[in-house]
């Protein structure tokens, strides 16, 4: 049974999360890149909500707005909560916002009815977790996390401007990055509430899921090279056509991921060239993503891929070219906090529901600096990143209310363990 | 065996051809378009040329140059050479040029030996069959056969310049382009020497062939409509890329197409969208050519390709559109002309290879006024429309003989029947 608070308060969320898509650099659509005017509208916007829930509010070197809701023992550990406020192009408005303003509302309900904590509750709300703007990800948890490389202040912009400038002018000293680096031990963990970006959840009928693992990845560029010439000219027999041979591969792909519970693999960019009707395709670019929780597996299928690959080129008297593009490892969720998420879905009264990552998140990034756990939000027909996406004001009250047990049954743990 | 004359005239032709690749609107690359300003110096040389093989020359109001080796008999009838002038972007040199100079120095030959026919032969250098310049073919063989429609000089090209304003500028009269029509009482037939822009008599290891046909065509545009989705997100089995489901359609075009003889079919150009490394294709729209030398059979290639794309769409749970973009129907050689060839090819000391012709020419539309024979001359790796297109002098020198013999053939004939 939900409490009265939490339908009011998800209607709150949802009313502010609207506000806060219209905070954006471009008139039609939600674009707010890092540093940008409309990020320091939402800064404001979340500095008054945040005092509202009896919050002392910062902001680090980087541009992180922080708010902490303070336990009376200022010695305390704090446990973080956190998400992200900056957007793709043409975004989404959950993605991000949700896992703000979500335990935001949880604190806000905490300090209304004067509970006490035995940790530092703090809310990060990251600058920057897509890289539109600078073209990298996790500037501000890797700030957190004392993982902000120097060099990336040299990053520049599509208007020229670095990095190092855009922070000093949003009011931040890029010189002092690095001394707003939390120390593990003066963290208890981390939780990141966000919307699924998939449709599982949707499938198996439950409003939320946690997360086990965020998946790693592997992106390889591979090229088949074939002989161009005239459609009209060249009998089948005689050519070596780079597209058939990329088609195989495409399939091949397919259908070895089916066989791997939990892989996902896809080939999302495919270029022929020349490619134009009268002429066979003498060679094909394409781009190859391969996602997995577990890094042995992971490796062991992009290398089957890159065999098969092979095989396919050799067999069709092609020529196979192949980069490693980008490579990240999984990172797992921490079991003790996601048993506790696990705990506050069951006695919110919802079947727990285990799920892994298949996105990047925030989480990657701190999970240097601490424990994870992430709650996944179910999300209409999975689609995130386009204006489409979309979560509906029930599975929000759910969230609150898991998340607001989750706070429960850490400060219970703590109150009995320290 | 070769005689000298032929030796020589082949040097002569490999010169003469390489000096017109040199006239080009292009520093770089040979690039002529109808009616351009180098299009009017290849018409002077050629003039020249004609001149020297001692032929009558004018120019029709459409802007093909046309040379007559008279008959002493002006009532005779004329039997037509022919090949195009005018070239692709960034064009090889020999597709088009080959096939007037071929029979040029042949002319040139019978001239000097004070040969007399008994028909008047005519060279037409047609001023337009690629359809660089106003985006549509045969311009210059149309107009010899009757079917220039009116409507074609309002075609604009890329500077807002209608072929009307550029057939005047050429020194054309538009209106008197259909008083230029050959009647097909006066003409006895049409042969044209080209290029055979394909690799089979390369493998054949012969230096000329015999063409049986000019294959029909049929183009169609598919789009395989799936459902986008974040690559990390969303599990193999709950999706609909439409990546994949284009990829077993070219597999199959490939496999219907290798069980037919002579049959040719290309998937030349395939975009995907969004087309970016992290997202499931959400569609794919694809290019398919498909050629044959029997319409009935291109026809139900076409048809059980269709039928198999519906299947592959229907099991994967996408939607299949699909548009015929264009169509035109095979042109069979006449068989008494690609007899005499045949004749002339074994004379000339090589055995008589036919061949289909994928690739369009003039003499499609030249089949409407008349009977047509081909001659196809072997190139290097089977490339053509780009710069590295090849012919060997010993190549030409048997394309000479076998013209020579092949006049020599038409006029005992005609000697003997006439």
């Amino acid at each position: 049974m939900i409490a009265t608070w939490i339908d009011q308060a998800a209607h709150v969320l949802m009313s502010r999360i609207d506000t806060l898509a219209t905070l954006s650099e471009e008139p039609d659509g939600l674009t707010r890149s890092a540093y940008s005017p409309p990020m320091r509208h939402v800064h404001d916007l979340l500095t008054a909500w945040m005092h509202y829930a009896g919050m002392h509010v910062w902001r680090d070197n980087v541009g992180n707005l922080i708010g902490r809701y303070p336990s009376r023992n200022p010695q305390a550990r704090a446990f973080l909560f956190g998400s992200h406020l900056d957007t793709v192009r043409n975004a989404g408005k959950y993605d991000g916002p949700l896992g703000v303003l979500g335990p935001l509302l949880c604190i806000e309900q905490l300090h209304h009815q004067g509970v006490e904590l035995p940790f530092h509750l703090d809310l990060i709300a990251f600058i920057d977790e897509e890289g539109l703007r600078f073209h990298t990800a996790y500037l501000g948890s890797q700030a957190v996390t004392g993982h902000f490389k120097r060099e990336y202040l040299n990053l520049v912009d599509d208007d020229g401007i670095t990095l190092a400038e855009a922070i000093r002018e949003f009011g931040g000293d890029p010189a002092a990055i690095a001394l707003d680096r939390r120390e593990p031990a003066d963290v208890l963990g981390y939780c990141e509430v966000h919307i699924e970006q998939g449709p599982v959840l949707e499938a198996k009928n439950l409003p939320v899921g946690v997360v086990t693992s965020i998946a790693g990845q592997t992106r390889i560029a591979l090229t088949f090279g074939g002989m161009a010439g005239h459609a009209g000219t060249v009998p089948m027999q005689m050519r070596r056509d780079a597209l058939c041979g990329a088609a195989e591969f495409v399939l091949a792909v397919e259908a070895y991921t089916r066989q791997s519970p939990d892989m996902v693999a896809t080939v999302g960019k495919l270029q022929t060239e020349p490619g134009v009707s009268n002429v066979i395709p003498g060679s094909v670019t394409l781009s190859l993503d391969v996602r997995h929780h577990d890094n042995d597996q992971r490796q062991v299928v992009c290398q089957l891929l890159l065999e098969r690959a092979q095989h396919i080129c050799t067999t069709r008297r092609l020529k196979l070219d192949w980069t490693v593009v980008h490579q990240n490892p999984a990172t797992p969720c921490t079991l003790a906090l996601s048993h506790l998420l696990e705990r506050a879905v069951s006695e919110a009264g919802y079947r727990p529901h285990f799920l892994p990552s298949g996105a990047g998140h925030d989480a990657v990034a701190m999970a240097q600096l601490t424990g994870i756990a992430m709650l996944f939000v179910r999300c209409k027909d999975g689609i995130s990143h386009h204006p489409d996406e979309s979560v509906t004001v029930e599975d929000v009250s759910v969230a609150l209310d898991v998340v607001d047990r989750f706070i429960g049954l850490l400060a219970n743990h703590y109150r009995t363990h320290e």
